[in-house]
């Protein structure tokens, strides 16, 4: 990057709202403070940031993204936590979002994951972001991948996305991941079984955390077993399940090295493929939102959402007729 | 129920599919077969199930929606096994609808709380269904609220929603529920606390299920502190903390009468306000859903989806300015 623009932050901050391009240019130099507030700005959805998006958007595309799902009490927090050490002593720059599970009322997120991951805040390879879910439906997939791609853009070699990965929302999390690694602990219960049917399929790599525990050796043969039947039909690549104690370390080397080894094979086999799936996945996404976005900006220039939403309230008219009267509606 | 239709089923399905008046009036009768044709109508995004959800809307309103919320292993799925049981004892008629986690790639649901529930499967007064996660952006929380309203209009007089709870769809169902349950086990470390925290300010009743466990009594205190923080400010209601044993249906009798007291709580106080909320949030979504299905059938009839999807995946344009330029096309 030999075209860094030597500026104080103070003056350019200002600057950069005036210049979409400027700021692209900034937050792909890696300068953190342009980089936070085009996150924040995101949050907001302050259309500034969108243009910033567009004008990062040749930017992006280059690092590897990495899903890290499992349920609460699997301790993948702890387990995200060594990976980022492990990417740094490998020498790769890491960013790291934890989607936070936060309440629709308080719109509070929890601050858990961000002290345990203190140890990683000085050091300039690492960049960590929480994101609180902000009570907008469908919001947190869409904010999530956004703050990916600003990552992406800054140049980090790998992202990492941490989730609970039960939900709707988590699974498209999971769904624009290059590898996703999920985390089981032994002797959940049957409960963790159907998840585990579930989440088999979009599993690259699993863990068994926690693996000083008993039923670790069993857990490994379950999953080992699953996958089997699974991988019968084809494919050149078949998950591999690893053991490891997060607490101490124990087995977080043997993951680092499943990572990359998956990373060579998307990149080598399908990795083409791949990456249109994602984009389209994108763009549907943004797509979906930007639509609800720009009729409620018409509605509310108009009293017909006012009207209709007053009407459904008091049940004089049902939710699906009153969809279909703004649907009608000419608001362009 | 004295304007029942008598019909022959076979006969009167064919005829339903073109009287959308008759066929709400059938599921409002309590006929099974209309009112699982509806619903898997409503999966599958048929038109004319959306005209029968119009004609049911003044049916419903009437049924107490209760969510049950906890994470995989907390044995919520046997607790709302004995909560249906408890409600038939009780001479409550009951609907359940259970959110699966499944996979966005086979789009196959699990079925383990379906079997596990059999035993209520003769029983007329009960209703369940199991909910896949059909793979398509933000449906979950719609389609479950559609099957939710279908059950309410049939006249249960419960309706059950089981969730897992941890991400925005279920956030979004949570928040359609009269009164929310929150399952916890004793001792699941110390991101079961961060839930914990994020769920506090939704839950209606805790229980701390498994209660024989190490630990119960704690978890109990636990929780009761923090709903005394949390309550200082103000309301008439404190969430009480259950201690249940689901396997042995120890607790489940105090369950309801907290379920019972609490929807006496909420229908005698800020019922109509709550009331409104719901169908507000009901109505957004269903016009969130409702904008991106006609934009894309528009789409489908130029070629404009097709080559701007194409560029995206190409990198030739970023999905920002293809969702703008889709929103800027004169589709309409």
């Amino acid at each position: 990057m030999d075209d860094e623009i030597p500026m104080k932050p103070a003056s350019t901050l200002a600057q950069l709202e005036e210049d979409p391009e400027l700021w692209a240019r900034a937050v792909a130099n890696g300068h953190l403070l342009a980089a936070s507030r085009l996150m924040r700005y995101l949050d907001d959805r302050i259309p500034v940031a969108i243009n910033v998006m567009k004008a990062l958007f040749h930017q992006t595309g280059k690092a590897h993204i990495i899903g890290v799902t499992g349920s609460p009490g699997t301790g993948k927090s702890t387990l995200v936590d060594q990976l980022v050490a492990e990417a740094r002593k490998r020498e790769k720059t890491v960013g790291v979002v934890a989607v936070d599970p936060s309440s629709p009322f308080t719109e509070g997120a929890i601050l858990g994951d961000r002290i345990r991951m203190k140890r990683h805040n000085v050091d300039p390879g690492v960049f960590i972001r929480s994101l609180a879910t902000r009570g907008q439906l469908g919001g947190l997939s869409r904010s999530t991948h956004d703050i990916v791609d600003v990552m992406d853009a800054m140049g980090k070699d790998l992202v990492i996305v941490e989730t609970v990965g039960v939900g709707q929302d988590e699974m498209d999390i999971v769904k624009l991941a290059h590898t996703n690694i999920i985390v089981q602990v032994p002797g959940m219960g049957d409960d963790v079984q159907a998840i585990k049917a579930g989440i088999l399929e979009v599993g690259d790599i699993f863990v068994v955390n926690k693996s000083d525990l008993v039923g670790a050796d069993r857990a490994v043969q379950d999953l080992e077993m699953m996958i089997h039947f699974k991988d019968q039909s084809s494919s050149d690549y078949t998950p591999p399940v690893i053991k490891a104690e997060a607490n101490t370390g124990t087995g977080i080397g043997d993951l680092m090295d499943c990572v990359e080894r998956h990373g060579q094979f998307i990149r080598g086999r399908n990795g083409a493929m791949i990456e249109k799936s994602r984009l389209r996945t994108r763009f549907q996404e943004i797509l979906r939102q930007s639509l609800f976005e720009q009729t409620q900006d018409r509605l509310k220039k108009t009293n017909l959402g006012k009207n209709l939403m007053e009407k459904v309230e008091n049940r004089l008219i049902d939710p699906y007729s009153a969809a279909e009267e703004v649907l009608s509606a000419k608001l362009y």
